[in-house]
């Protein structure tokens, strides 16, 4: 069974709305074992809803359509759905009830126009809105199914948890897909790809995703028997571990720093950022993670060599002789964070966020940073090739991915 | 001209990415006039790009295509376009230079596969990459054109602004639309609503944007005469500011803190801040602003009490009596943090981020902002209603928000 998506609603053609309802629903299938492999866009204009309709009738299994069911005039999906499958609009006394109750419990007087929202199409089964006014439709001819829910999130939502998924889970038997997703921090996508012999992953299906937070490998695998799933899976992880181990921070939706923060809550330790260039990034993705006050103690954002000379205790003439984005002066930042806020980890950061300030020497996306920990000091030079904000974030998740590896390789 | 987006990768699909590449292409389109009436996403399998390219082909001006333009082979666009526009692969010199360019500079030995990005259909027109190593292809038959760009979004996003909207805005004439977005703070939705005389405003298309920065109010015209256009924008813009005029803060892409910027840049300020529950945010969004080095001195993260007194001299008498969410702590962390820093401003907050850590007087969402300058020191109190990253975000807003308004009202 394939599944295709069709959201209806100007908002997104134009770029204001941003389609999560999509990810929505193709992720709920996703965990039903259903692939959605369309997903189409289209405007509130009768032409358009009609010619997606036809396009998705033509190959798809299940076809879940969002949007245009509301009352008021640009809302034409209904008219658009009974004219597809030649129905004819009556009134659902059910729908009606429940619309004047929706009503009735707020206190409002219910506008005449919602009366309509209890005209459905003659020939299909009406899905109960639980959390709003219009009722879900859906058409079930020849195999193919065809259901249309409200465009507004909460609404599809719970039309789609509490009545959509069981209803085609029980339809869906047989193949199931699960994915396994591994996060790496460190590697360039290329570089994996030349470590790793894609005829040992024949087994699964290999996706690359890269972005400014690492590169992470999603594996697929489809099949009848959950067991040999797992053991597909399973198989192609550990060849995978087995090339490129030491990259690889977890799994799935854990974050670098949810990891740091295993890793520090395991170890019992506590961290200080002193950053320069970041300006206070690290110290907020560190912050995102709740229950981070067990071992961030805190950071100092010393933006100009002032506040790295009285607060981070960096003397004038090291930042005079080695200038601020140096290996020295970052080691020292490092060093000395540790030692003002009492922290076993003091994690620092100097170098050039851009889009100005650089040089020959010290170029906009290079960074010195630097890990003081147990009376010693690591500093590396990195270099990346972004915005200014695209190097902030490069420079953090560096930053972060220094510490999960001084204290968990 | 209409234009029509592919969105291509199985990530869309499975529901793990957001389509955002999608909304932001339509968004620039908007931007220049062209309308984009279909938006389909399909997976990284040829016979499903071929499916979309040819239904593009026959209803749309200029169509653009993101994703699979890698090196890996699950990245299929490039051969499948060199199928569609009966291409055939020539290597590219300049790609070439510049794949390796973007490797050296960031001391990587490049992995071989890489060499095969500068192979490129020969009917194409290169479209360089500026922030990664795939290069765009811009296809032109016969008055149709079909842009390919790469699926990471800062590359897909440079290649846009910098070379595809400039382009495509000279392609298109004719009717012209045009956004005025108004960008406001410390006002809720419905409030804008209640105070607007929508008839007052029938001349332009008005949305309503909410997000954790504030609502952004939306107007759009579309007019043959640029005059008449620019007529009814005004007298939209005016009658809005004549009711909501004190919490207008901008236009356009203009952020809050690029606003604090151009505020403390023209009355020639410095500012520095001590945060708790942000943890670093309120630097990272000061610090995104090229150039902020020249107003801001830096920041201190007092995430646990200790460093409040170690660093910030607050005395542990007042944390004791008071606690660290309190006016007397928050005024004396903003007072403290400009005598240290040297700073004319001193921006304070404390407050609960969440999940855990709330009370009943100082429940999850809560948060005093304190603002100190010229020997005043303003303490407010906030409360928001969303999740840990979200209190986070409205309370750095709040707090920049009381810098514009404090120096600009």
């Amino acid at each position: 069974m394939q599944a295709e998506i069709i959201s209806i609603g100007e908002e997104i053609l134009s770029g204001q709305t941003i389609n999560t309802n999509a990810s929505f629903i193709s992720e709920k299938l996703t965990e039903i074992s259903i692939p959605t492999r369309w997903i189409q866009t289209v405007g509130d204009k009768k032409k358009e809803i009609l010619e997606a309709l036809k396009i998705a009738k033509k190959r798809s299994d299940v076809v879940l359509i969002t949007g245009g069911l509301g009352p008021t005039h640009d809302d034409i999906t209904k008219q658009v759905a009974t004219e597809f499958f030649k129905s004819k609009l009556v009134e659902d006394e059910i729908v009606l009830k429940n619309v004047k109750a929706r009503f009735k419990k707020r206190k409002i007087t219910m506008p005449k126009i919602n009366e309509e929202q209890a005209l459905v199409p003659h020939n299909c089964l009406v899905i109960d809105n639980v959390s709003g006014t219009a009722p879900g439709m859906m058409f079930e001819q020849k195999k193919q199914i065809f259901i249309f829910m409200p465009g507004v999130p909460f609404e599809m939502q719970d039309m789609m948890t509490k009545a959509i998924v069981p209803f085609l889970q029980e339809k869906n038997k047989g193949m199931i897909i699960k994915n396994l997703i591994i996060n790496t921090i460190g590697i360039a996508e290329s570089v994996i790809y030349e470590k790793l012999d894609m005829a040992k992953l024949k087994d699964v299906e290999v996706a690359f995703l890269p972005g400014l937070g690492g590169v992470k490998i999603k594996l697929t695998v489809k099949e009848k028997k959950e067991v040999v799933l797992d053991q597909k899976l399973a198989k192609a992880q550990t060849y995978i571990l087995s090339k490129i181990k030491d990259y690889v921070y977890g799994y799935g939706d854990l974050s670098l720093e949810e990891r740091v923060a295993q890793i520090l809550l395991a170890q019992n330790l506590t961290i200080s950022v002193a950053e320069s260039c970041t300006g206070g990034l690290i110290a907020h993705k560190i912050t995102n993670v709740a229950g981070s006050s067990a071992y961030f103690k805190g950071g100092v954002v010393a933006y100009n060599n002032e506040l790295k000379n009285t607060i981070l205790k960096i003397s004038q003439s090291l930042l005079k002789k080695h200038g601020a984005v140096s290996e020295l002066v970052v080691k020292a930042m490092a060093e000395n964070v540790a030692k003002i806020t009492s922290a076993d980890i003091g994690l620092a950061i100097s170098g050039i966020a851009g889009p100005g300030g650089g040089t020959a020497d010290n170029p906009v996306g290079f960074a010195y940073i630097g890990l003081y920990y147990k009376n010693k000091t690591t500093v590396k030079k990195y270099i990346f090739n972004n915005d200014r904000l695209g190097n902030k974030k490069r420079f953090a998740v560096a930053a972060l991915g220094m510490v999960r590896e001084k204290l968990c390789l």
